[in-house]
């Protein structure tokens, strides 16, 4: 009889592939099967992160995404779609562990911060070993890449995801000594209504492919069109005390 | 004439060696000047996990913090001697950079996160090329450590300084989908009073040494006594929409 697999999840930082942990480095160095999520018709970003490290007679398994992630949630048939592939991509890993095999399943960013891995670890963690590697989450990489001290002292950091409505971005913002607002993409006209209103504007920062090739960072004032990637964010540095 | 050298701010996780980035252990594999805070009379923590990727004739410049930083931040004393370490330091530096030499100053964790790096990059960055290079956080890797999948969907992440006074505290995490308590210490009976009354004990988690030896990781309802390092950390994991 095989013992059954162990499912690695690894955090691959933010983009910059020399932001790769050197324990993320060995564990791709030594995986002969590695996952990824993907949009359907587009690269796996977490793949290109991932490219150096791999193997080259490692098998891929790519899980295709239903639908891109900027349609609205709230729709159940959206919620359903998404629940059935989460379901059916363990269901493809774990026949893979079961059989004995170990799988690397590849993560944007850190694993445990907001990572479609979660999904699968909720779904995988009562029946199998899983081990996690933390990874320098795409804010980590942010903060670096504007040249941004973000939290100061006793400041609180208030992470926020623009697909909150207004009322409940404005709610959440208001308070915040420093902010980092994720998940850009079409939801960034409305953020820039609500960090006016609060005179936020000004020592916010536009972040886009931040460590990556294509890297765009300006002053939010100075980003005058309203297209924004999804994973594009605003930084607003904290001001707190400094000796 | 010789050109500045470059000060590299140089993020090196939260304490287990091999959660640097493959980034962060090249620059520290060519500096040949290490420098690092520490508490007068400890070894540097941020030496230890930088350690296995020293050269072996790196020359080394330990910057002794002039007291605990569990002193009480209020009082002036205080801040005027740490404003004049920071200074001081800085000016030490500054004095390297100068000759031309490049420095790598090491910072747990990430440096633009409550970094004290942060203090010396306001002060040297209109004289000098720095460059940062981010890391893992510290609750980046105590999410890992713990388990715990810290971020669903919509959730907003409230990160919060013990250090804050109980009622501010309590303001600050009541409406808190997902939370991190940083800076534990002697802030942690106070901290325990107001995660009872917001009813977050149940699912908070007690994470001390996380990816470290000696790592302590339990439901803080199981942690009874309120002894904490410093940098011991509470962890509450959002509950948000899971498809």
């Amino acid at each position: 009889m095989t013992s059954a697999g162990v499912l690695h999840g690894v955090g691959l930082g933010p983009g910059d592939p020399e932001l790769v942990t050197v324990k993320a480095a060995r564990i791709l160095g030594e995986a002969q099967l590695v996952a990824y999520f993907v949009k359907a018709g587009r690269e796996s970003n977490a793949r290109k992160i991932a490219r150096p490290y791999l193997r080259r007679d490692c098998e891929e398994i790519a899980l295709a995404y239903p639908m891109t992630t900027e349609r609205p949630f709230y729709t159940s048939e959206y919620v359903q779609a998404l629940r059935r592939f989460y379901a059916e991509s363990a269901e493809r890993l774990a026949a893979l562990l079961h059989e004995g095999h170990d799988v690397a399943l590849l993560c944007e960013g850190d694993p445990m911060f907001y990572g479609s891995f979660m999904h699968i670890f909720v779904r995988l963690e009562p029946r199998f070993r899983i081990e996690i590697c933390a990874g320098v989450s795409g804010m980590s990489g942010c903060f670096a890449a504007a040249r941004a001290p973000m939290t100061w002292g006793d400041d609180t950091l208030t992470v926020v995801p623009a697909t909150l409505d207004e009322a409940g971005l404005e709610h959440r913002l208001a308070e915040a000594d420093a902010a980092v607002v994720m998940k850009l993409g079409g939801n960034f006209p409305k953020l820039r209504r609500v960090l006016t209103r609060l005179g936020l504007v000004e020592r916010a920062i536009y972040v886009e492919r931040g460590t990556m090739a294509g890297e765009k960072i300006l002053p939010l004032r100075e980003k005058l069109d309203d297209a924004a990637p999804y994973f594009a964010m605003v930084l607003a540095p904290g001001q707190g005390r400094r000796p």
